[in-house]
């Protein structure tokens, strides 16, 4: 890439201050950045950095008082990190529209169907009767089942497997290594004390503007489907087990797991490591701290959960508090015993 | 597919009501089937939409008493949950039979034996020596290192990667990006702070009827084997470490870790995001809640265990009781204190 | 493989006792081992198996003073233990290093640079303007987005990631299905609740010795570098989350996350399922049990801490140990107010 400090100031509707022809080629951090780099300063604490930084030109906001003069050239903004984020967007998507065309050697099952602007890398499998809508980008690797379907604008990283009969919606991006559709964890156990395996014969569902971290695992459903509603977002290494519901614009951090047939509500705020019960419902707001352990319905929504068995925010923290005072209350039971001993024994005479 | 009712209730050894001939093409959950779908009422809770399902057949139990005359095929059996899961086994396992070939491209090494009716997708890369029972089906982007030794009517999915020296039995499944083998976590602190990789030359041995999940991963021993027993099952993302046994008929929900060493019995059961330390055993029949750990050796068989670490269950429940008196405790040691102040300097009178 | 005894005790600086000419083509353990294969014994509880273990050759610690005669062919040395595991690894070396070669099918960019005794396995993609040095061993299906870079003799497992513009230094080895510089968890809430993506512009880099485990995952920075630093170990499933560093000589567990953008020190110990905070620091040295959850800065080197929220150790073991009194307690305090009460009433005489 290559752009000028005016360009630049045009796609963020910013005030340029400094050489309108001056390029940049590349991103930097404003404490790292070097001649020919673009960056920005949005935190305050960071304005130091501003007075030294060799990046050509430096995005911040509006309201920003010089201490000293500085010859970089400066774009101001309302809002330097917002812009400057817009900017690397915009960027991106560039950048992602430009991947087109099928890469030698891929797979394409003759039944399927590939939109336009389709981008397949090498290595990828497109079972029969897929169907790939427009603008989508699928990195080396991927395998798709039979009669997948995955709408327009979607990005599938390196790696994803997706089995038979899944549908993923518009914009959806899926990372590296994610597997969406595998067997749900059904097994009914035997007089013999083995299992037989129950068939899943559900999909999963993924609606659009969700993204997927890395090696995360999506289970379809038994019968129906597990469903990931519209700008949910997952991290790396989640499991989402069989006839899982997870709501519109839900977040749900990396290593957390939710088992079966469990509805998570919309705008939910799962923590890292958090371990969700089956077969129960989690209302809409909810707020559910890292490493925490779900194992009931929460009902009322806008709650604050921790712990495990989790519990309400500040009532765990009372409770904490309550376990510091304990060594404490050992003692003054100890205290008390000695002093009823003393009163009954009349070694102290109670009047 | 394609089954009249007919056909579907000789296969189930079902009492047929209705019109033989009636075709179904896919299943349906009872609330949402659609005609020309089959479903199953098995809990009586949903019989309501008995009487207003638009599905062509029905399984149902032998026993149920219609409440209102319908028009759709009814097929009854003693259990029509059990009979649906067999019809459901039996047409994936037609649908599974009929994957066979070689996709193309594909890397066989030249000393490979493939055994009959072997399917191999595209981009699967089967190392020297490997050896391939009959019946077994490979989805595309599997890798097995040389030696690796796969015994008949096994599934492997999408992108497992199986290393070097390993062996499986038969009717194994192993779902999309597993791996099986890689380097147990072994390395020897040296006196400058850094550490020396200890070699691990053993494998990983996966007896008959083993299930694994997706994303799930599984050391090679440093000597000696892995071991997962015949019909255990493990579900996603589940971490097994270096020289650890399985029990015959175990059961490992996602995202639980077992460190190296460690021998779990038969027939245990253990939730998700369990820990398990290493070098312990785990006695037969143990039941371990979700979110436990587990430190020590359980040598008792049958006990159900949660926490962590981890206690006995109705002991943890006692404990989990105390500390929510705890708040209390406290008042009535207060309470106390007072008394006995006013006890000691006479202020209340003691008879 | 085939060496003979006189081979083994050379390699290894020993002293021999029996047949030098005497071959060994595989190893085995003491308990285990079949006639044509070497063996170790270092550990004295296994001192039995000496002598009935069919091991052609055994290295043995140069003190033990053997309790009867034996025919096998024993190689003496002061450490039996590291003597075996240095063989092991010179022969590891020695394999990997003849695994030389392009397997096709595979892609690589016209542009991208690959030193010399390079293995690519088949199926593998090496993206544009990738650097690859020199002894480097990937295996299939590695996929290697635009400008990476691999250093000397690395070791890629089947199916590695590696996202565009990460950088790994030499003799680093990453197990099969890892993925390396996936986006950073980072999405700005707007005012409808929906998430809009920050865009993850930097890169993870790797330095020198550092080993990581199967289906991990470390995410590229928002900007600058996530960084794994010089002989750090990571084990299975870890996740490592944007613009975090992981020090020096640190060892991380299966199954443990770390948020994005915490430092941890060097020479730092962390067991298994452990949650780190973001934005923390942990100080140089620290130990960390497994299932530990830090939430906050460790700022005093070498501690040991465990729990969720973890606290220093001894600390916890005396919680622990209170939590254990407190039925105990409840008992003492129900029999204080008995007292009291009855001092109270005067039915005891307090005299």
């Amino acid at each position: 890439m290559q752009f000028t400090a005016a360009q630049i100031s045009m796609l963020i509707n910013g005030k340029l201050e400094g050489d309108p022809n001056i390029a940049v080629t590349s991103f930097g951090k404003i404490e790292e950045a070097t001649a020919g780099q673009l960056s920005f300063l949005a935190n305050p604490k960071y304005e130091e950095y501003l007075y030294c930084t060799k990046a050509s030109v430096i995005i911040i906001n509006e309201s920003l008082v010089l201490k000293q003069a500085i010859t970089n050239t400066l774009v101001r903004v309302p809002d330097a990190y917002s812009a400057f984020a817009t900017l690397l967007s915009k960027y991106q998507e560039l950048v992602t529209q430009q991947l087109t065309g099928i890469q030698e050697p891929s797979y394409i099952a003759k039944t399927a169907q590939i939109g336009k602007d389709v981008f397949i890398g090498a290595f990828s499998h497109i079972g029969e009767h897929v169907q790939i809508g427009e603008q989508v980008k699928i990195f080396p690797g991927v395998v798709l089942g039979n009669n997948v379907r995955i709408g327009d604008n979607c990005i599938l990283h390196a790696g994803v497997k997706i089995y038979h009969d899944c549908v993923i919606a518009d914009h959806v991006v899926i990372h590296a290594g994610t597997v969406i559709g595998s067997d749900g964890f059904g097994f009914a156990p035997q007089p013999d004390g083995s299992f037989k395996k129950v068939p899943q014969i559900g999909n999963v569902v993924i609606e659009s503007y969700v993204e997927i971290g890395a090696n995360t695992t999506i289970d379809r459903a038994t019968m129906g489907s597990t469903i990931i509603r519209k700008g949910a977002k997952l991290d790396n290494l989640v499991q989402i087990a069989h006839n899982v519901e997870v709501g519109c614009n839900t977040v749900i951090a990396a290593q957390t797991g939710v088992s079966g047939s469990t509805k998570i509500g919309k705008s939910v705020m799962i923590g890292g490591q958090t371990g969700i019960a089956g077969h129960i419902t989690i209302a809409d707001g909810s707020r559910i701290n890292g490493q925490s352990g779900i194992t009931k319905t929460v009902k009322e929504p806008n709650r604050t959960l921790t712990g495990s068995p989790a519990d309400d925010f500040t009532r765990s923290l009372r409770a904490q508090a309550h376990l510091r005072n304990l060594p404490d209350l050992e003692k003054r039971v100890k205290e008390l015993e000695k002093m009823v001993e003393q009163l009954l024994t009349g070694r102290v005479n109670a009047s």
